[in-house]
């Protein structure tokens, strides 16, 4: 299939059809919105076999895996308008009048609203959970936006089967027809005529440090600057530390193999970084590591794009002095592929060069020698900001490494004691975002129901009668939500 | 007293201390918090009369005025305190493991956690308020942070004052000396240095366009971008609606034209557009205003930039075409005081000049005649982003004008039903902030505990032992905040 791109001159027009669904979708009550998410998953699962085998096509990725993420991607909708009917997310608070105080104290009651239209651009590695009707787009519509979406030049056609399944939805629900709108375009021109459109009033992206800090900058460059919620680099350090890794070196280096290559490395929380103590244990950990990495065959990255950064990146890693490869698949890669690999340098070598702290998006890991706690805590001081951290720990290695976890707790958004750091649980506890440049705004989470809050803000009323507030807020609390009353949550009426 | 400026080649180890003090307060348990914000409070009571003179001869402001603004600024602190001790603002998250289900379900435990040293620029319209210990400061301190606060340059003295009430409240709470730095600075540098320093995790600032769209620039320039709370510019607009102007319009020209002078009209809050539909009741409000206003003495401004400013852009918007004087102070106004000022135009010379949209900080504020609703939701939708919007209507007014309210509430942050927009009341439910230029980020408050939000980002502990998790997600809910366990606001143990 031929996806043309949408013409410059055709996206203010479009934004101004995405402005007037969004003023009248945010009239629509919390339920309409849950309603029609339930419904945009129900047309993602009709769309069968057609969907996985174009995807499969797009992307490489095997079958089982887009299955399973199809699975994701239709939970995440549904439990995000679940979430959205819920309320909790509308921050909802009520302060009472108080006539008898002087001066009176009047009636303020405030709850978040949507922003406006969303502008979506997917990420490659997650066509359909983290691309057009994955995260960003179901948090936009749960908190009551419009969303356009920019499909992912790498998989196009998956994106228009998607953007079919959510217009479907739309007409079902008799919703404005332009809620959804679908935009194509292989030029930069594109992604910068939609962020710094006037109607535009929030960016989600999930991809690279370059494309992500580009759209912040237009964003912030605007007349009126509008937050851009980028996901964009992470190389997600692991720290061993010795009480736990006497224990269990083997067993620690077998988790990390699989984590390392899972997806042929294509993770946002791939564990890029792998510190530990200088010892047996560490020895034998890597030993382990080398033999079970390089018995892990090549496999086909998700775009030649892709597969050529890994090479490179991979290859300019490799080449700085001090990094060692400890060991590659024993099968030699072919050109579209990425072959999983691990390298070792020490901690004076790593802290001295920051071309070893930039990411190697695919199955390369790096485990760094430290010399003690202290070399490893230096070493955290020059990290950038990440999505993860990772201890393997005992308790006793926790409360004999306190400067460690308050330096690591600096940088990270997610921090996991004895796992791995792949695997991102879709639930309300989960932050997925951490400090610059993990992401643009560490504030926020792009996994998890709290994502809706990215794409609203607070609205206050002050002395409204009754009838006119939004069900939300009125006394009789006819939606059964939890609002803070005088500082009691509660669901209480008035 | 003569202030000298803190050496730029200063300000590098400053930081370095608010970080060092930062780590160390961050550890202390919420109630702590608490109790050295309260103990900050009694410092600031305990100034006394010194205070309140010094501040006098720096600000002009009346001690009537003065003295109900430290007790605003002492109810700041203490409130936000328990807010911070209550620990609603947290958004503590658990999400419990399921270790049956398949892959097994980890156990996730998200909280707020401090960004780090947060710099803060305080107003000149609030020498206690929105400065030294003020709002920004006492949520800062709230989510766990250092503060450094540059001096007002217009109350210098004032500010040091402060300074040494807090300083005393960290030394009797035996907290780290350099939790909050003080530091003058009357160039640009000193604040841009301050900015972009690399230990500087957030700002504070309430001031003019010109200062805060600087510091954001700045902050969104530097190689790890950093949050920008500024309070800039808004011109509060009001809608007069029929119905309701039928049944009072001789009373609200009264409340208004209090409003517009209250404190020589020298509050971001202060009406500066009132739109009304032409009429005998507007001609009747008007001709009331206009009594009113020229009734009004001229006083002392904040300081001479702020006094010429205003005669400055007066003059400016009376000189535009098609805008006419009503009436004004009968007393010729003294070389540092502001005359209050009425003009009207109509709303077709508003929609195609926007000088007459910029705000005049003072006592002037504009009526905008409009021939219907049509012409009033046009002139708006020509609107910036404004702290509040005032309606004056009956509810049969509301009911009437849907589209007025529907695009008025996309301009604003606090919709305001038969009242006046100055009076901003401290409470947990309000919204101080609206849509850019108003401030720089919609989605914060800088009034209210909900500002202390600003000033901290979530942080995910996966798969932590109960013993080492922080007490706030600790299983026995030790100090016994709400939190959400499973999707349920609770403060059960676990």
């Amino acid at each position: 299939m031929n996806f043309k791109d949408t013409p410059i001159a055709e996206i203010d027009a479009l934004m101004e059809r995405s402005w007037k669904a969004f003023l009248v979708y945010r009239e629509r009550p919390l339920s309409d919105r849950a309603a029609f998410m339930r419904i945009i998953a129900e047309e993602m699962d009709a769309s069968g076999d057609e969907l996985i085998t174009t995807a499969m096509a797009e992307t490489n990725l095997p079958e089982a895996r887009l299955k399973n993420e199809r699975n994701r991607t239709i939970f995440q909708l549904k439990s995000y308008g679940e979430a959205a009917e819920r309320g909790d997310w509308l921050e909802a608070r009520i302060d009472t009048a108080d006539n008898n105080r002087n001066p009176p104290k009047p009636d303020i009651r405030k709850m978040l609203v949507p922003l406006g239209p969303v502008v979506v651009f997917g990420a490659s590695n997650f066509p359909f959970a983290y691309s057009t009707a994955g995260g960003d787009t179901a948090c936009a519509f749960a908190a009551g936006c419009s969303v356009v979406v920019k499909a992912h030049p790498a998989h196009p056609a998956t994106s228009a089967i998607v953007a079919t399944a959510i217009q479907k939805a739309i007409s079902r629900c008799g919703l404005p027809e332009d809620l959804f709108i679908h935009v194509f375009g292989t030029s930069t021109e594109t992604g910068k005529t939609l962020v710094t459109h006037k109607r535009t009033k929030a960016v989600g992206f999930t991809g690279s440090y370059t494309g992500g800090k580009a759209l912040f900058d237009w964003a912030n460059q605007r007349k009126e600057p509008i937050p851009v919620f980028a996901e964009m680099s992470s190389v997600n350090p692991v720290f061993l530390l010795p009480d736990q890794m006497e224990k269990e070196p083997e067993k620690t280096a077998e988790m990390y193999a699989g984590s390392i290559t899972l997806g042929v490395g294509q993770f946002c929380t791939n564990p890029g970084l792998i510190f530990g103590i200088k010892g047996d244990a560490l020895e034998k950990f890597k030993t382990v590591l080398g033999e079970k990495i390089a018995g892990v065959a090549p496999a086909k990255m998700l775009h030649p794009g892709i597969a050529k950064a890994y090479h490179e990146k991979k290859s300019k890693a490799l080449s700085q002095q001090g990094n060692t490869l400890i060991k590659e698949s024993t099968v030699k890669a072919g050109e579209l592929e990425g072959e999983a690999a691990v390298a070792t340098t020490t901690a004076s070598v790593f802290i001295n060069n920051t071309v070893l702290h930039e990411e190697v998006f695919g199955p390369y890991s790096m485990i760094i020698e430290c010399a003690d706690e202290k070399e490893m805590v230096e070493a955290v001081s020059k990290l950038e900001g990440q999505l993860t951290a990772t201890l393997m720990a005992t308790e006793k290695d926790m409360l004999d490494y306190p400067d460690l976890i308050s330096e690591v707790s600096n940088i990270c958004g997610r921090f996991i004691v004895n796992g791995v750091p792949t695997g991102v649980e879709v639930c309300l506890a989960m932050q997925h975002g951490g400090p610059f440049p993990a992401t643009t705004d560490s504030r926020f989470t792009s996994v998890g129901a709290d994502g809706i809050k990215r794409f609203a803000r607070p609205l206050a009323y002050q002395n409204w009668p009754d009838s006119q507030l939004p069900d939300e807020l009125k006394n009789a609390n006819p939606l059964q939500i939890y609002r803070t009353v005088n500082n009691e949550p509660t669901k209480n009426s008035i």
